[in-house]
Order: structure tokens, then sequence, then C-alpha cells
């Protein structure tokens, strides 16, 4: 019965797949050159906006686009160039405005009433945004050595924080323009992709004692960390994500209409919310159509289903007979098959496009999607939250949430690791979310 | 005890009032040419805000300019363009985005969401402004005599319709300007104008039969008519508003805090919003400030108390062992007595100014502040709905409302008429709402 | 045009119309019978109650039986007793727990929450009331002749307060038990009564000048006064209220999917609460059934439609062309022409019955069901609240109601008089209120 | 760094810890009397209160005690007698109104609803009690082997579920007194205990690779099934549960008012429901008192500090530098290191008693609080739900809860076992939960 304890982490994860190689920077130059170049992409991101598309909130989970703009200069001049210079903040309303929910740095403007500021105005925000750039690059190149060691760390953590909200900023234009009869189109649509994917195959996940969370010398968030065991049971998980035409039959079956499949708390969700489809999805004459942020397309039958809720792929997984992954189990399976990538931000698609590949690889385990699994974001064993204001960055939100994992469409590339922990609440579907399936494995079969 | 009944409407009307000349159109040209000023001071009205301030909608009662553009052009094309000319909207989806609250033209976008919109941008509202104009104007020019006469009853309701929303515009204006800390003024400030107003003087109003409502060859409401007779009991009326000071020794009296002063459902209020002053008064270091179109200033003793709700003015009524005068004794007052202007839309101001004249004239009874009355907002006897869907424009908002009487500094001078009703509900305070008293007389002194 | 000022109240009051006698109680022993009496019907109207019903509150609005026991006595104790004998109350939690909403009293317990109490228990509030009871009456014997005075002005008050709350436990026991799947009765049914009843026959109101209000030697509530003049249009009033057969056809017509016949406030509230019927009626497989205090009922056709709401009542009138009188019309109407009576509480049917008499009588004027008038609840010209914490009985709440005429089963024949004003918010329908639709005449022809 | 897989549950398990006995039972007999106790139970607990008390619902997560003598009765009905016999339910309505949330049952009333309802009598829902227990012990009696069989596993799990609710009827009972401004009291108070209790020490948990999770051959939930590895870090369990006295340093120091201790989600929660202290405490003149099932008695400061949300569990372990347990290591401590019982239900005292004994012990690890753990409720790897309707049992509250350990003053003694799982959401403190704290311990020391 009790297995010979294997060796930690010993499955193979085979050479050549394709994580990102991230490495400490080396010099200061090439800092101050991912500065540049994060900084710049999130203008870039918005360039194709209207004015007023900068200022609208047509949720409550969503901000403007506008806020995010200043929200991620607030957050150099807050933990950057205030500590490092002591100066004055640029104007001191924005301190105000634009602190998201740092409760050490003082009260906060309500999230839910973002859309209702007209001012500052989006040149103002620009504008503060350049000087505060001008400014950091004008320090960074000025510090002495240990200045710059405590420099370095906040840079890097606004960086990813910077690509965190280009995400953002993208799920919000989505939201704010679904909501919009007009159903605006932010970019280009991709062309259709008709030809069907291959039915999932289930890759085994080896059981026995494993290591997860990141140990490496490189950036990662502190919710990622303390590297550290854990025992996984006999089980396998999908090859691919769930698509759109997966996830159709569901509805067709009248699953959105049957308590059996669902969780108390997404039944009554399902009910007060009167869902019966994914968020995004629109019944028209010409059948199901879907908003994106090309606007509003046909349903795509191969592509990964997108937008729905923890409720909604669990309500799914149990319907199939199946289940959600724990974020272990994803962690392990990402580190002991091949990976292969779908959309990413740098692709330009901002859709998850259908998952194609070998069906012994895991297909679009980064990228494409982000992944429920069945694990409720809460700490790792040792874990401890950064000192400071940082402190509330990941760790007051370890309640109420479920961890995802992998990465969409929307999110940079270089953003991603297989030991990222996102996290939303279950019945948030506004991220780019989707579902891939996990079973147990017959434990004799297995062991 | 019985008086002899009066002549009705015998009261003396000092020649010279002035009350605007309100003539019939007499010529096809004056149409078009009021119609060419009032939509153009619409756009006027605008020019001062950024592209920003066009969109957000800070509380739930009030509207994006942008809307305001929209709506408009929407009562042109919906009501004079289209049965006329039987042409298909400009954009079919700008008549459900536009339409504010008529049932008979069909659904409409939910009033609390408008400022969710960012699409169609101001660019789009203005161009569809321009068509609607292009083609108003040149169909008047080639209608026939019958035709026209039917244009021109839908053109006058249009154009009244509009400068109702001038005044929405400059409320709407303010009120998402107040809710940003950035505090933006839209406009100067007035000067300072320090110079003691005088103690209020009270104006009988003469008892017994009257005549009240609007029964003239020129526009009116469907809800100032018909005209009719009322009973009035004696009473007096004071000659000016109540002012900022006297408003703030109600308020040092502990006002907000006595129940006493209170009807119940404004007690409740005042505990459920918090409420402990005028809505747009600021505490500040430097004592009481205002929140005006200029921005932030000092609080002025001698204007007048403005965005005051019913159950504010009530309470500050009973505090003072006075009344609000009944919509009757208002109008019958404003007919028996000399009238003055107070501040209208055309001034400039944006905002009221201290009432100084003579003491038997009713100072500011046009302009100034909408004058809250006790009468609940109901048909007049024998009262009619137009037919179609203006019949909604008035009549089904006749319940829960309080009628308000004179007009405010953000109005039209030629909008108003002393047979004018507007109407709010009792906790509403972003109009800009005052209070004139009136009491009882002693029977026996008053017959 | 202007029509010869007719004598006030000049109007036909026919003899013998059956209006109850109410005589000042000449006697201190009158007045103590009277206490005893009224008193124990209280009691006897909660005998057939087990202990459980007395304790449930199933809606805001209703009040538990138990509660309306102890707050009889409250007021009693806090009115009478308190300020005649300075004596500390029976049981000091019992001053916070039965105040209703006299806030010059104190705190009082929250009115949603009187269902959240099992203690005191159903026994310790009858012994309360028992010992109150004798005290009032043995303190009543003992008293000075001007201490008298002072007492029996309270006490009239506090018995007349009394038959409002026996009143109000029908009406509540009625909310309870509706709301209960067991659909529990209170009494036993009426028998059947199939008969047709007369169509509508329309009574001319005279037109003109008139004195409504109470001004007689006897009780009144404070709402009812002063006495004062109101100018009368040509109009005329059905001589019976509306039948369930005819309000049915309003439904069979469409008339709560039609936004056409609805006030603003009324359409929202039947798309919000989504009203297809008056409260108490039932659909089920036989056709209509009604829930009253006899239990399920089949809908008999030819009864006063009760249970609706003045959105209700307005929408209904409307849909035939015709609207609500106004409370004035009512009351000269009920004088000018010869009543009859409807059910009262004395009757025991607790529910109203067919209409039925002279084509040239108002019919079920008093008793039968609450009769909905156009007039939003205010003062009378000239009116004065009581001194102390009675000012807050009736004042306070004039505001957002409509008043109310004539009475209904459920209350006590001798609380009635034509100038008594009830008053709800235009969305209540626990109420027993019912439809009387009155309509303009043709100035030329009623002159 | 990577340690000697320890063996499975090695660790040493004193003989002698007062786990209690749970044989299967062996003979039918030995069942029935299990019921017959079990049933006689509920009813002797309800005995101290007036009928008026069985009604009542204070808030919306307690229910009426009427409501749970008839649930329990319900379920028999349902689960055993239905099956088994083919008849109809005692009263078809029951069927509605005592179904919970057994979706597949049918639609069932609204459980923030059941206070509203008098009816069935409390003298009906216990003759149906009666009814349905006679049939049950007949039918017991007479049925075949195999149909004993599967009768006997529902009536185990139906003697479990009623336990729960007595449980629950204590909760319930507390909740609905101390609503209530009179605080009545259900029982006599324990006698004051003022000696110190020993400050906390700290027992390692063994680290390493565990099996928890029930395995026996008797009854246990669903949920606590299958035994399953986990892998555990260095860290140490207090001895005995948080105190009074301890939480009131937290409150002394500002604990509510400090962001900094709380979750994101407490943080709202505190600052929503203006929380200041657990929820039973009062402050009086006299000093800090805590309302109890015995009434308001002054706060005991040796007693464990006893309804607290999770919430307030974890920001008082934050702010004393701990954090709570892992279930995995509440199990692993509970089952490696000798445990005393605090009250429980047999005992009478309905309230945590002073936790004494020996520093070695786990103090009051089963009885006395029901103890917070950090982990979320969740299914365990491979956990399926049983078939039919009692799959809904647990299975679908399996989110946004956290998992509770060891049972309560008003729990059951056999009622309880080590690995049982309670489960309430963070906000809920109207359970008898308290806070066992926990530690890290160094990794190189623990290894």
């Amino acid at each position: 019965m009790t297995p010979t304890a294997p060796q930690l982490d010993a499955c193979f994860c085979p050479p050549g797949r394709p994580f990102p190689a991230r490495r400490a920077p080396e010099d200061r130059e090439e800092v101050l050159s991912a500065y540049r170049r994060i900084r710049a992409l999130t203008l870039a991101l918005v360039r194709p906006l209207a004015i007023e598309d900068y200022v609208v909130q047509a949720c409550d989970e969503a901000s403007p686009p506008k806020w995010h703009l200043g929200h991620t200069t607030w957050f150099f001049e807050t933990f950057l160039l205030g500590p490092l210079t002591g100066k004055a903040p640029y104007q001191p309303a924005y301190v105000h405005l634009f602190n998201s929910y740092y409760e050490s740095v003082g009260p906060y403007f309500p999230r839910t009433r973002r859309g209702t500021l007209s001012r500052p105005t989006v040149a103002e925000v620009l504008a503060w945004r350049e000087a505060v750039d001008a400014e950091v690059l004008a320090l960074a190149a000025t510090l002495g050595h240990e200045a710059w060691e405590q420099a370095v760390a906040v840079m890097q953590w606004g960086l990813q924080h910077e690509q965190q909200h280009q995400e953002l900023l993208l799920m919000d234009i989505l939201a704010n323009f679904a909501e919009n009869p007009l159903r605006p189109a932010y970019c280009a649509p991709s062309p259709a992709d008709v030809q069907p994917v291959d039915p999932i195959a289930w890759l085994p996940i080896p059981p026995g004692l494993h290591e997860i969370g990141y140990a490496g010398p490189e950036f990662c968030f502190d919710n990622e960390a303390p590297r550290h065991r854990v025992w996984i049971e006999p089980a396998a998980i999908a090859h691919r994500p769930v698509t759109n035409a997966e996830f159709l039959a569901f509805i067709e079956d009248g699953g959105y209409h049957n308590p059996r499949w669902w969780l108390s708390d997404g039944w009554a969700w399902v009910q007060r919310e009167g869902r019966s489809h994914p968020r995004y999805w629109v019944p028209t004459e010409g059948g199901w159509a879907e908003m994106t942020l090309a606007g509003l397309e046909p349903l795509h039958p191969q592509r990964p289903v997108v937008h729905v809720s923890y409720f909604e792929a669990d309500a799914y997984a149990r319907w199939c007979g199946r289940r959600l992954p724990t974020e272990a189990e994803w962690e392990v399976a990402a580190r002991c098959h091949p990976v292969t990538w779908g959309a990413t931000l740098d692709d330009g698609t901002y859709h998850p496009t259908p998952p194609r590949g070998p069906q012994d690889h895991l297909l679009q385990a980064m990228g494409g999607v982000w992944e429920w699994t069945a694990t409720p974001y809460g700490p790792y064993p040792g874990y401890r939250p950064p000192a400071g204001a940082l402190g509330e960055y990941n760790s007051k939100f370890m309640n109420g949430q479920y961890v995802l994992r992998g990465g969409a469409a929307v999110t940079p590339a270089e953003h991603l690791r297989p030991t990222y922990r996102n996290f939303f609440h279950p019945h948030e579907s506004w991220p780019f979310t989707g579902v891939r399936l996990a079973m147990d494995l017959d434990k004799g079969r297995a062991d």
C-alpha cells in the first residue's frame, strides 16, 4: 500500500521546453532598458483608444484605462521615488486617487467609483507619467551601488506590476466594450480557423512526493514561495483546454438549469444573475456569437472556452464526470510533460486560439487561457509576506479566491512562469479564464 | 367669518413687472431662428469641457453631458423628423441609447448606466447633431402650411425640452465635479458680495378665490393647464429666499440632529445618508466652503441657500416656526406683488446672487433658486395628458414629487413663466433648489 | 363662466343616513365603560390565534399580534399613567420594545425586527395589559375634575388608537397567514353570493365652494382639521366600488403588462415585484382564488376588489378612461348623497361584501374597502400638530402617501366618520384598500 | 535537506486518550435504542423553551427551534420511510416547508423566511414527530435482513444529522436570545472560575508524511474520506485554546481598528458591520459582559474566547505573530499528543470552560470550542460524494468556507471524532468557534 517514496521532482523535464529565459538583470542598463520597454508597451496598448474610452468603468471589477495609466505611475512614485528622494508627490491628490488598496499608504478613492472621475484628464495623467519616468531614469543613472541594489528590487516589482496592469487594461477594455450596445472593437479579428482540434488525451501526473513553488534566483512574487513538498495521488490531466464546442454541449444539455452540477454558491449565482451561458457569449439570430477585443464575432467552436467563472468551470467538469486539477497537480504536470504555448499578449491576437499539437504535450499550458484550479488561494507552508506596504500586495487576498495557472492571450509572455499563481473569486469571469480538466486514476493502476 | 368672495384674479398685477414677453412665433423664420439660437446655446454650454468631462456620471440622478447632447438630438429625430419624413434613424442603436424614458418609443438604456458608455464618441454625437439640425432646417423650409402647423408644435416643445436640458447640463456638470476630489471649476467665480441683505419682510397673499394655471395663447407644458380656481386662506410669503447665513443658524442649532423638525421620511434620509449640511457645503479648516460651478468657494453668507432637498427646506421652515408656501399661494403671490429676477443662465454666474431690492417686492421670485412648495406634484383639475408619446413627458411622474416654482441661476430666462411647474423628489438636491418661507395669518386679522 | 358662489356646504344631506352617532362622553362612567369595552374587543380579536400566531411578522409592514397587544398598552402607560402618576414603567425594557415611532419618547426597537422577539411571552404581555388596565381604571375613578379633563383627552385618543390597532391586527394576521403555504384561516368563510351587482351609476358632485374637514365637538384626529373651503370642479363619482369581476377584465386585457396605464413609479414597482394581480389573488387550477381571513376562497366576482395598491387603483382607473376622486370630492359626495355602509369589523365577515342598493346612493362609502383618493396626504390649510409627543402621531407622515377614505370590513364602525383620513404609501396593499372611480364632467354641462 | 521519509502515522498515540468508543451497532436493538435515545434528547433540549421561543429567527443564519424539530423528522420521513414504504408524506406541504436545501428533493421554503411561519404549530410538529418515530420503530422491527442493511445506513446518517441539529438548536437559541434586549436565559449559569490558566505551551507537530482522514469501519461523513497522505512541514501547535483575557489584549491594542492584521475581506467585514469585539461580548458599565445560554454574564477571563469569526481568529493570530493550524496539522497533532476533552453538550454547561491540564497535552482538542483551521473546506483527494440526494449533504458546500476541528460545548460527545470536519464561512460567528494557534518551526531545527 505504502509506495516507495519517490525521488523529489525526479520526473523527466524535457530539455528545450519553451519556458522563457528569465535571468537576473546583470547590469543597470539592462534594467533601465526593461523599464523603458515595459512602460512604453503600456502606452502602445492604449493607443487604439478614443479619449472617451480611457474614462469609463462599465462594471465594478474593471477600472478605467486612465486609472491604470495613473496607478502604475503612482506605484513608482510611491514605492521608488518617494523613499529614495524624499520629494513630495507630483500632485498630492493623486496619492489618494491612484492608490488601489494599500491601507498602509493611506485612504484610497473607492474602487467602484473610478469611472466617475473626468479629471485628471488623460493628458494630465500622461504628463505625470512622463515626469515620473524621466525622474526614475535620471535617478537610476546616478545611484550608488547600495542604493541601486535597493532600487532594483522595487523596480523589478514595479515592472511585474506594470505587466499585470497591461493584462488588466485589455480585460477592462473588453469589459467596457462588451457592455456597450454598439459593440466596439479594439483590434482586428483573427482569421477563422475551422479545422477540428484533437479529442482530449489524458496525460498522467506522476504520483508521489513532489516539490512545487519557486526557488530560483530570479524574480518571483512572494506568493510563489517557499518551494515546498506536496504529495500527489494518481491522476491525469487533459492535454488541452476545453473548447467552445465542448462547452456548448453542456449548455445544450441544460447544464445551466440543473442544480445537480453546481456548487451551492454557484447555483445561487446562476439564479441571481440569470446566467445561461459564458459572460461574453451572445445569442443572435445566426447562432451564438462572442464578444471579443475584435468586436462581436461568430463563436469559433475550436477555440478554448474563455471568460467562464470557477462556478461554470467546476459545473462543466462535474457534468463531464471529471474535475479541475489542483494547483500542485497542474504545476507538476507542467514540469513533467512538454508544454506548448498558446497566444500571449505579444502575439496581438488578444484571444486564445485553437489548441493544436502533439497529444503527449500539455497544449497551451502557458498562454491561451488562465486555467482554474480546484485549489483555494492561500499561503504556501512557511510563507511570509514582504515587510512594509508591499506585504499587502498578495497576502491579504488569501481568502475566498481560487488559484489559476498558466497565463492568457492578454498576458505578456515574459511575465509568465510555471510557478505563477493568479487568483480570482469563483464568480469572476471578466479575466480570460478557461478550463483544463483532470481526473483521478485508480490507485491500483497508478501506483 | 366668511369673506366676501373676491373677484377672481382681481389682485393688482403691476404693469412693467419683468416677465419675459413670450409671443407665439409669427412666422416660420422666427421659429427657425429660435431653433438655431437654442441649439447653438447648448453647444456653447459644453465648450468649456474637456472630452473626459462629457462622459462621466458621478451620481445616479445626473447624466453625462454627452448623453444630453445626444438625447436632445434624439428628441427632434424621433418626434419631428421620423413622423414627417418616414426615414430610418441616423443610427438605429441611438434610438435605444438616447431614449430617456418613453416606454411607447421602445426599450431604453438604463439611466444609471449612461456613464458606462464611451461610444459613440463626442465627435460622433456632434456629427449626428449636425446632421439632424441640417435636416430639420432644410425640411422646415419646404413644408406646406398644414404640415408646418403640425411641425411647429413639436419644434416648440423640442426647444423647451432643449432648454430644460441646458439646465440639466449645468446641474450634472456640477454634480460630477463635486464628486471629484480635484474640485474642478467650470467657470470663473463671481466677485464676493459681503453687504448684508435685508431681513425677511412678509408680503400678504390675498385670501379668497383665485385662478392659477396657464391660459394664454403661447406655449406652456401640459401640466400647467387647465387654468382653474383655488381657494386661498389668509397667509403671507417671505419677500426673499432664505440665505446661507440663515440656514447656517439651523445647522448650528443642531437642526440635523433633532428629529423634531423632520418629516419621518426626511429623518430616515438624514440618518441613512449621514447628512449634516446641504449637499455641496464642505467643512474646511477655514470654515464652510461651497462647491459651485466656479469650483470650491468660501460660503457666501448673503447668497440664497441652494441645493437643499425638500426634507431640508421643510425642516428648516419648521425650525423657524414657518412653513413652505403651496404652489397656489406662490403663483398668486407672484401675480399680486412686483417680482424681481434673480440670476438666470443668461447671466453666466451659474449661481444665485444675494437677494436685494425693495421690501415690498417678491425678490428673485423668477430665477435665483427653484423654490420648494409644499404641494405634491399632481394633475390640475381637468388635466388631460397629450396624446401619443409626449403624454409620457410629464404625467407619469405625478407621484412622489413636490412642485418647485420660479427658476434658477442655471435656467434660461426665456424658458420661465410664473405658471411653470418644476418637480423633484423630496430627497433630491442636485438641482438648484432653495427655500422661500410662508406663514399662516390669523384668520380674524387677514379677513 | 363664473358660477354663482354656492352656499357653503349647502348640499342636501338626507336625514337618516347612517353615520354613527358620536357624542362626547358625558360622564366619566361612559368613558370608562368605553375603555373596558374597547380594550376587551382587542382581546376578543386575538382569541382565535394559536400562541405561535402572536409572534411572527411575515412582511416588513405588518407587526406581530403580540406587539399590537403590547404597543396599545404602552400607549396608555406612556401617555396617560406616566404623566399622571409619575411612576416608573412596569418593565423598563418595554418602553423601548413597544414604542412604535415616537422619537421624542426615546429610541425604539426597529420595526422590521419585531418578529424576532420571542420574549416577553404572550402571557407576560397580557399580564402587563391587565396591570395597566387595572391601574387606569382605578386612577380614573379617583381623579379630580381638572386632572380628569386632561386624562379624558388622552384616553379618547388612546381608544381611537386602540381601534386603529384592531384593524391593523386583522390586516397583519392576514398578511402573516397569506405568506404561509398552509394558508391558515382566522375565521369561517361567508356564504357565497352570486347575484350580480348593478352596473356603476354616476352621481354628480355639486361643483363650487365647499367646506371639508371636521368641525364638530367630538373627537377627531388632528389631521382632519381645520375645516376649510375648497373649490370643486364639475365631476361625478361612482355609486359603488369596483368589483373583482371588473378588475379581472383589466388583467385579462394585459393591464399589468402595458406601461401605458401606469405611473412611472408604479410601472417600476410592477416590474421590480413581478406583480400581475392583486396581492392576495392566487391563480389555481380551478381559476382565481383569493386569500382572505377565512382562508383561501374562490374569487367572488361580485365582491369589491380589495388589497390593491394606489398604483393598481390608478392604473385601473386610467384603463377605464376614469380617474380616482380627490379627497375633497369624496367628502363632498359623501355629504351630498345618501350613504350605505359596507361591512365593518362589527359584522365579523372580515371581508367586503357585494355592493348592492339604490343606484342613487353612495354604496358602501362607509365600511367595505378603504377607497384610494388621488390626493397626496398633507396638512389642511392652517393645520397645526398637537403639542408634545402626540404631534408625531400624524404630522410627520405627511409625505409620500395618499389619502384613503371610508373605512373597511376590518374597521370598527364607531371609529369611522366621513372626515376620517387614512393614508398609505402608493405601493402598499396589505390594508383593505379598494377603488371607487370618478370622472370629470364637461364644464358647460355641469355649470 | 530531504528528510528520511517517516513512517506513515507512526507517531505515538498514547493509549487511554479519551476518544469515544464508537463501534458499529452490532444488532438491531442497539440501533433502535440509539434512535430512541437521540430523538428523545432533541425533545429534552427544547423543554426549557416557551412556545414563542420555538417560532422566531433573529438572524438569517439561525433557524427557529420548531423548524429543527420538523426538519429532523422530515429527514427520516424523506430518506427512510418514503423509500422503504412508498407511502405519501404525513402532510404534503411539510415536504416543502422542512426541506433545508436538497434541490433533488424539490423546491424548498426560503431559509431566511423560516421565522415567518406560525403554522404548523409546535403541537402539530410534535405530533408529526411522534407519528414518524412510531412508524420508524415499527418498520425497523419487521424489516428483512437485506432491507435492514439498507435502512441502518440511512438511520445512522439520520441520527448523526439529528445530533448536528442538536448543536444547531443551541446555537440558534443563543442567537435568538442574544438579539432580544431582555436577554433571556436558557439555562443556569456555571459557577465562576477565577483561577488562572497556564500560559500557552507549544507542542511540536511531527514533520513528514502522514495520513489523515477517516478509514475505520464505523460511521463517518463522506467528507472525512478517503484517508490520504499529506506532507507536514515543521510546526508547533498551542496546547490550549486562546482565552478571553488574551483576546481582550488584542482589542485593547486597537486590533479592530488596524487593517494591518486583517485579510482584505475581513477588514471590509469589520468596517461594514461595525465590529469592535466578538459577537456576543457586550460592553457594560461594569466592564465586558458576554451573552451566553445562561444569559448575560460577566466576561470570564479564563474561558476560551468563543463566537469569533475566521476573520477575527486569523487577525488575532497575525497580531500574535502566529497563525492558525492547517487541518492536517490539527489532525496529526491530535493523533500524536494526548488529548483532553472540553465541555460537550452532555455536560450541560453549554459554554466552554477554562482549559486546564498537563502542558504536554492538547487541552480541549475535543469539545470546548470549534477550532478554526487555515484550510479552506474542499474535497480530499479521491473524494466522491454519495449517490442520490445525500450527495448534496456536504459536497455542494465545498466553496468559500473554512474547516473547523474538535467540537464544542454544545456538541454531543458521541458525535465527535478527530477526523470530523465542520465548516463555516469566514464571517460566521454564531457557532461556538474559537482559536488555537500554531507556528512554523525553523526547518533546520525541526528536521
